[in-house]
Parts: C-alpha cells; sequence; structure tokens
C-alpha cells in the first residue's frame, strides 16, 4: 500500500467537516490518508461518514490549529500545531505529501522550516493552474514571494518544466515570462534582467519563449507562465473574480426576459459543465514547489471536491516521483554549468 | 463653437479608415475634429462618408507617420509626425485634446515632450475604465510606468480621485491599493510604502480604502484601484483576454447540443448586451493623466466606434474644466502642506 498523504485536517474557513469528507472520498479512490487534528472531533467527523471505518484513514493527533486571522510566525513556536504535526509526518516518511486549506502563510512556513529547500532554489514559489484555451496555463509564483530577484524566475521555470513533464506528462513543456508586451526589451529593470538568464537557460531545462502578456494566460500561448509573487497573486485573484462576475452577468442576462428565461433552461446544462471548469476547487489546491517534499495549500474555502482533488494531486505527484526529480534536475544542472 | 479634438488620423493597424469614421460619427454628435495625416488620403476617405462636407472636420496636414512597430523615441526627431503635429495644435490653443489609436509609446511621449507635466507629478499614468458590478473600475497605471516609486501612487490617487470628480461626477471617489492581500501590512515593500503615503493623504484629496485583492477589481469594492504600470497593464491584458476566452465558451457550451442550440436562439438577444459591457471600444480610449494637457490613448484595434467614444470623452474632459482643476488639486495641495 502507499504512503499516505496527511492532511491538515483542522485547516480552512469550515474547520474538520469539508476535511474530512474530502478525505474519506480520497481514500475511496484508492488514495490513503492520515487526518492530524484533534483526535476526538475528528473521529466524531469521521463516524457520519457510513463505511468510513473500512477505509485507509489514520488519525493523528495535534492538539492545536493556527487560526485564518493569526500570525504565519506563529509557527516556529507553536510546535503541536496540526500544520507542523502534519509536515513533520512528510519528514519522518510517515507520509509522502501535506495538504492543507488552512492559512496559507503558515503552510509556507511551516513546510521551508519543516522540510528545507531543494539544494539551488532560494525561495519556494506557489504554483497554480488557470483553466485556459484547450486545457490549462501553469502558473507561478502566485504568491509566495512578493518581492524577487531575477535570479527566482530562472529557478521557477525549471522547478516547473520538470513538475509539467513528471506529473502532468507534457513534452517539454513552453515557458513565457509575463510582460507588458511580447517584445525582448520591454518590462520592468527586474523582468529584463529575468529575461536574460531565462534566454540563457533556453534548451538547458528550459523551452523558453519569450515574454507573454496578461492575455496570453488564458490563451494558453505557453504551459507555463513565470513572474514575482505579487504580480501572479493579482492574475490568479482577478482571474477568478473576473469569472465570477461574469457568469453572475450571463445568469442575469438569462432572467432578463420571459424569452431569454427560457433559453437559459435549454442551455442551463452546457452552462454548468463551463462553470464547473472555471471552479477553482477542480485543482483542489496549489503546490509549494521547491521545498524539499510535497507540501499543496488550498483555498480556505474549500469544499469536500477541492480537498479530494488535492489529496489525489498529492499522490500522483508522490507516485511520480517528483521532489526526487527536481532534485535531480538541479543537480545535473549545477554538474553541467 | 467649441473647440476641436485633433485625431491621430494615421494611426491604429487600420491606418484612416476607422478614424474618419469614427471622427464623421462625433461630428454628428456636436463634437468637432480635426483630423491630423496624409490630407489627400483623409479627404479621399471622408468624401466616402455622404454629407461628411457639411461636418465641423478640418484636415490638418502631417507628412510622417509613426508605425506601430517602430520606436516610441522616434517623436523626438520626427517633427511632422501625426502624432507630434495632433500634439502641438493642443500646445497652442488649436485643439482641446489629442486622440491616438497609434503607436502607445510615441503617444505618450509626444503628449509629454510637448506638452509638459501638471506642477507635482513626477510621471503621468495610463487611466482606465474596466467593467465591474455597477459599473466600472476606475484602474491606474495602465501601463505607463513598468518601474515606479512609493511616491507615484500618492501622485496618481489624487489625478485620479480629480477626475471621477470632475469628469463622471462621483462625490468623493474611493481609492484602493491592488496588493496581496487586504491586511494593511501584505504586499511588495515598494507597495508598503504607497500604502503609508496614501494612507497619510486619506482625508487631503483622497479617500483611502485601503488594500484591495484582484478580485475586487471586478467587484468595484473601490472606484478607483491604482498600481504601478506593470500590475496595471497585466491586469488589463489579463482582463480582455479572459472575457474574449470566456465567452468563446459560452458561445461553445451553446453550440454543444442540439437543445442548447435552440436555447441560444433565445438568449442572443440577452447576451450580446453583455458582450458590449465586456467591449474595450465602449470606453474608447484611455487618459493620459498628469500630462499638462488632455491627450488619450486607444487600441490599436479600434474600430470606428471606439475612436466616436474616445473623440467625445475627449471633449467631455475638456467641457469639464479637467486640466485646470487638476492643476488647481495640486497646487492647494502643495499650499496646504
Amino acid at each position: 500500500m502507499s504512503l499516505p498523504v496527511a492532511l491538515d485536517a483542522m485547516g480552512g474557513d469550515h474547520g474538520a467537516p469539508p476535511n474530512v469528507e474530502g478525505a474519506v472520498q480520497a481514500a475511496r479512490a484508492g488514495v490513503p490518508v492520515i487526518l492530524v487534528g484533534d483526535r476526538v472531533k475528528l473521529h466524531a467527523e469521521l463516524g457520519r461518514h457510513a463505511g468510513s471505518a473500512g477505509l485507509p484513514i489514520e488519525v493523528v493527533e495535534a492538539t492545536d490549529v493556527i487560526g485564518m486571522d493569526e500570525h504565519a510566525s506563529d509557527v516556529r513556536s507553536r510546535t503541536q500545531a496540526s500544520i507542523n504535526v502534519a509536515s513533520r509526518l512528510v519528514k519522518e516518511g510517515r507520509a509522502s505529501a501535506v495538504v492543507s486549506m488552512g492559512h496559507s502563510g503558515a503552510t509556507m512556513a511551516s513546510a521551508l522550516l519543516t522540510l528545507g529547500r531543494i539544494k539551488g532554489v532560494e525561495r519556494p514559489a506557489i504554483l497554480t493552474h488557470l483553466p485556459a484555451k484547450g486545457g490549462f496555463t501553469t502558473l507561478l509564483d502566485a504568491g509566495a514571494n512578493a518581492d524577487v530577484k531575477a535570479t527566482y524566475y530562472a529557478q521557477w521555470a525549471r522547478l516547473a518544466s520538470v513538475y509539467l513533464k513528471v506529473v502532468e506528462d507534457r513534452d517539454n513543456p513552453t515557458v513565457g515570462l509575463l510582460s507588458i508586451g511580447e517584445e525582448d526589451h520591454k518590462g520592468s529593470a527586474l523582468v529584463l534582467e529575468a529575461h536574460g538568464l531565462l534566454r540563457a537557460l533556453h534548451g538547458r531545462g528550459v523551452n523558453f519563449h519569450g515574454n507573454v502578456e496578461g492575455r496570453d494566460i488564458f490563451r494558453n500561448t505557453t504551459d507555463i507562465v513565470v513572474t514575482d509573487g505579487f504580480t501572479g497573486n493579482v492574475v490568479l485573484k482577478l482571474a477568478e473574480g473576473e469569472a465570477k462576475v461574469l457568469f453572475g452577468w450571463v445568469k442575469e442576462a438569462l432572467q432578463s426576459s420571459l424569452k431569454s428565461k427560457l433559453g437559459g433552461l435549454l442551455v442551463r446544462g452546457a452552462l454548468r459543465g463551463l462553470a464547473e471548469r472555471m471552479d477553482p476547487s477542480t485543482y483542489g489546491a496549489s503546490l509549494l514547489i521547491g521545498v524539499r517534499g510535497l507540501a499543496f495549500i488550498g483555498h480556505g474555502s474549500a469544499d469536500a471536491r477541492a480537498v479530494k482533488n488535492a489529496l489525489l494531486r498529492a499522490a500522483r505527484a508522490h507516485e511520480a516521483n517528483l521532489i526526487p526529480r527536481l532534485e535531480a534536475a538541479f543537480t545535473e544542472q549545477q554538474a553541467s554549468s
């Protein structure tokens, strides 16, 4: 049986219920899970799911939890916090990955402090997927680093290229550098510097396409888009917010007259598939890439479906040997340069 | 009769035709226009519009034009370029504003070199509107300054506040600082510094709401969103690109079955209004705010409707005395501080 995924079962806006429900769904799909948190609460929650007793789900006690409005820096001192207990299970080889829908900053800090960085990576980044023409675009950094150096972009491009190859089976994925014009000389001073570094990596682990613009993210011009964590976070939240408002407007339009209401009934099914495609819970959680271990961060508002998808994704990354492959790629690069 | 608007009639991806057609439409709506460019071509193009001879449209010769793929810096030496001739008409008091759908960088450079800056403004910004819940959100800088200082944000917040008050009749418009969390301490080092300056301006010409996130732009959480020109340009292009892809998906969904096709026919009218709301040509062009004179920059792909709307907007800003009001606001601020 494969190694279980450690879930910070107390994390997120809704606490244990969606976490436990998602874990039950993942376990039914064949992924073993360790629920980390208040043992009594978690067993009570598990008891509400018929047949969960026979599933590959363990409970590991954690007496503390870092709330959504507390400080990420609390991670250092609160060793019994659920996220810290979960990260240590990975460190000790008892779990394949840590997944949390809780405090993002705390999850990043805990993963980084407990698991360390991959050699050659200055700062881990949040790697996420955005729906796009023909599939999805992989974006990083989606918010871990508001202030960056040019060297980060190059490291992130390498990490994401290995990730897509190993986990998503993409052959030689293309990398775009987010800028404000396609031409090589367009961008901020920092982006121009990053452009030079990425250009130099072309053909050496990175298939560099050049600059891309905001409109290219949904067009899927490149498989990967690298940017700083400030811009990436704005992009992610804008994309989600815009989709929500636009679908709201479509709904309103379909209610605007008797004729459109009638038509709305007929197109409802077709539009539902579309709304699902735009739903962040489809991807479950984002990967904190660059950490020496698998750590996934989800939305605080995650539902059971998002939790399940995050656990499945974590198990898949582990089975694909993502971390050893990332380490190997950086070692080779070091050796050849 | 009011002062005419100078239109760089050769600018844009499609050259004279949409410019002349838009000018004819604006003139019919009561806005006099000066077409700047190749006199023979422009007269020929005007001749294709029945009844245009009686309209308040003048033609002023410019023998040169800066192409979309040329360098913005060419503006300095090519004094006979249409954008330079148009900017000079404003400087000389013969036109109320300059409007161009041509090379954005060249338009900015020409306006800045010819008209100068408003005293107290370090760098002009591109001010644009994005469709949002309940109307639109005003965003700046949409791309003029990829590298910024904290002081720019404060100046742009003041400029945009006066603009919304004077041109759009908004009383005490709210200003949000784009960041990666609502809490005051979230953001890059630069954004934190800007936050402090904006906080200090609260109640002194700026109604500062605090930080906003990417999702707030479409929610219309604040009337104005200030950000650096790199992030702002990414936001603008992402927002347009996403809307295009999403509407494409809605169209596909409506073609996916006989049932949805039938429904699609019934909802077509209702959705058309929505597509129009998302169409950038609704707003016509963006204002280069901070320049000592009215200068508007549009999409290279602008159609006649966008040109017409840009000319109407320019005339409205002039009638509202925008430039003197902006200058006065900065003088008062200087005197009171």
